[in-house]
């Protein structure tokens, strides 16, 4: 027992008054603000809206982390290289900002075997997942009076980070009719001088697209020309089942410098373990010439780390996990996205503009002109949820309102049925003709 | 093979020229300058002056992370933990941003031992190790205009926050001579309208005290007056071990509000784990009601998260811990007190105003005027590292010039070692009288 306190009510109480004493200090609005336009904030918002009384289970097709389930479960030697790390007993201390060199040499080397030219460890940082890399970047970014090009529909953490760290955002379109390719010329009519990036997410989030060799390079050929960098989020790299092979921005780095965000979040399906990178992929050491490098190591020096002991465990797994589970998981994919097609051409109030090919998600836009009393998507949202209990992400989060994204990463059978209470949910809300 | 580009090398190359071409970045310097002032920035700059020539170990009396030691490795109970939660694959998914109930659950009742009510899962949030919880409250509670107190000597990742926040610092005096207890009326005397918190950090990290119940009392009278949180740092709780018990500040949280930052890292000696909380010890709902509770978990929705694995691994390292393990480290610690506090009164140019009975450093103050050509702490640092490989933190990045932080937590072996070198240095630099 190291103190006496339980024993001992504090006497004070009595004669200090809680009710009348003024206390100098209150909340943020602008935190509670931002976190409320968060995907994690508005499927909290749906969340709430559950029927405890619903017998069924809870069908999520709101976010892309299918661990819980059996065909996705992540494979043996990720889940081995980490507990040989913790019995090692080498990874319990602190870890240098950067990362430690032996993670941050195998990352270089898993994503070299992509590029037309080696990466070293030097060009390679770990962050606490892919969403912490998103905010060191754009922290970074973020000068007096400069802006980015972020992609509409595209992933709300970029504007929720950009608008704290007041980064002016513009956004750029994603063309559905073409398989959702960016609307260069509309890209390039946003920017000015003060423009320091773009954002690219391939394989695409929320659209579930995959970009060409030749669109990406037109991408790469913008930027070049706006004289600005690109970040690829390549969050979903290699989740490709469609026409479109992954091809890597990094490709392209040459062209135009690249900070690529990566993760083991979706390929090693453990979005828990928090594990992600920035890698420089820039050939030409323009992001070490104009500071940015060091100012995305400065800011690493007093930001957050990856536990180090799953630091220790990445060089095992991204070097000895076998093309055996990376097929699997293609495939189970793919048939998610077969079926998730074939479901939502049934459903009469919603047309999908383009078939899945990659990442874990599709966009589809609502005809609310045959659905009576649905106000807009958030409303179909938050209704489906109370009715059927299936959550899904409505457009409004990802920037298209009155579209949802649906999350087809999970198991046939749960898809069909949460796809199948949309549908009746479609129906039952239908117009009366 | 996914792509071609490895036999494509980019045509475009030739027609564009990089040499001339104006991009429109570059690095943040407020970051270059904030990271250079943190514990790791500046130990960095030291540690770049070993002199690689040098055939003896580099020994480490800079930073609070004793795990690579066999005699401060882990328990068993926390690696077995760890293990289990990566076996039962239930944790690969995305948690919650404030953390999973079972491991918060853990936490409260955790704290709730030692407090005269009980915690709730509600009041503990998780976050990425204790120094993500100083940037989460720090965040929150910078307001245009308002202003923080902070111990001098303290830890320099406040001042790093709140620079970078742009919440204004003001410090007051930790006293030497009377074993480093807040000089509360200093501290009352920097307080206007504005000022919303001040810091107690408990044991004391750099100095090595622990306060009386009586002194943390006195503080949360004084924070009553003021209209003001605290901020209780309790990184290095339950490591105490002189005459003083371990008291927690939240057992006055009905005197004023209290927000108690607490981590795994150093009673279980895993730092590189990054599993830290914040918990409002506030039995009268303040913090609720103003605000504050709502604006961090908003925070904690778009910052980093803990690995979802290790909070897995959290209720059962926080229930099956046995008392054998933390009395071992405890004995370990204070057998490592002892030989630093006796070997440094062996060093003619260093006084040390208290011995060290709480955490893992102590305060020393360094005589400039019995040493030649040594200039200030930094200087001192600096040259030990490159003449003797020994690390020591100078106290100017603690707040306190010309004075040395000196961390214990290392085996007997190389900490009489080390503090060896520190004396033959200190002697070969002696003025000649």
């Amino acid at each position: 027992m190291e103190i006496g306190s339980r024993d001992q009510p504090p006497k004070h109480e009595e004669k200090l008054e809680n009710g009348s004493r003024k206390w100098r200090f209150h909340g943020k609005q602008e935190l509670n603000r931002a976190s409320s336009l968060s995907v994690r904030g508005i499927l909290k918002a749906i969340t709430d809206n559950l029927n405890e009384a619903d017998q069924r289970p809870t069908i999520m097709l709101g976010c892309g982390d299918p661990s819980e389930y059996p065909c996705f479960r992540t494979t043996p030697i990720a889940e081995d290289a980490l507990v040989d790390a913790i019995r090692s007993a080498k990874f319990n201390c602190y870890a240098p900002a950067i990362g430690i060199l032996p993670a941050r040499r195998s990352v270089a080397d898993y994503l070299s075997e992509d590029l037309p030219y080696k990466l070293s460890p030097d060009d390679v940082c770990l962050t606490v997942g892919a969403r912490h890399a998103i905010e060191v970047i754009l922290t970074v970014l973020a000068q007096p009076g400069a802006n980015i090009l972020l992609p509409r529909p595209g992933y709300p953490y970029y504007e929720v980070v950009a608008t704290l760290s007041h980064l002016e955002v513009r956004h750029f379109d994603l063309l559905p009719e073409q398989g959702w390719e960016v609307d260069l010329d509309g890209l390039e009519a946003l920017a000015d001088d003060n423009t320091v990036a773009l954002v690219i997410i391939n394989p695409g989030n929320p659209c579930g697209n995959v970009f060409t060799y030749d669109h990406l390079q037109k991408v790469a050929k913008t930027a070049r020309k706006l004289g600005i960098l690109v970040i690829a989020d390549e969050v979903y790299s290699h989740l490709a089942f469609g026409g479109n092979p992954f091809v890597p921005m990094g490709v392209f780095g040459s062209i135009a410098p690249v900070l690529t965000i990566g993760t083991l979040s979706k390929r090693w399906i453990v979005p828990g373990w928090r594990l992600g990178w920035i890698a420089t992929t820039d050939p030409n050491g323009i992001l070490q010439k104009s500071g940015i490098v060091e100012s995305i190591k400065s800011y690493l020096e007093i930001a957050a780390d990856p536990a180090t002991v799953i630091q220790g465990a990445v060089p095992q797994i991204l070097e000895k996990t076998t093309g055996c589970f990376f097929q699997k998981i293609i495939t189970v994919l793919t048939e998610a996205a077969d079926i998730c097609y074939g479901e939502l051409k049934e459903i009469p109030c919603i047309t999908c503009p383009h078939k899945p090919e990659g990442s874990m998600s599709v966009m589809v836009k609502l005809n609310l002109l045959v659905l009576d009393g649905i106000e807009d998507d958030m409303d179909f949202c938050t209704k489906l949820a109370k009715e059927e209990s299936v959550i899904i992400l409505p457009g409004v989060a990802v920037g298209l309102k009155n579209w949802l994204r649906v999350t087809f990463a999970i198991e046939s059978t749960p898809l069909k049925d949460g796809l199948g209470r949309v549908k009746a949910f479609c129906l039952r809300h239908a117009k009366k003709e």
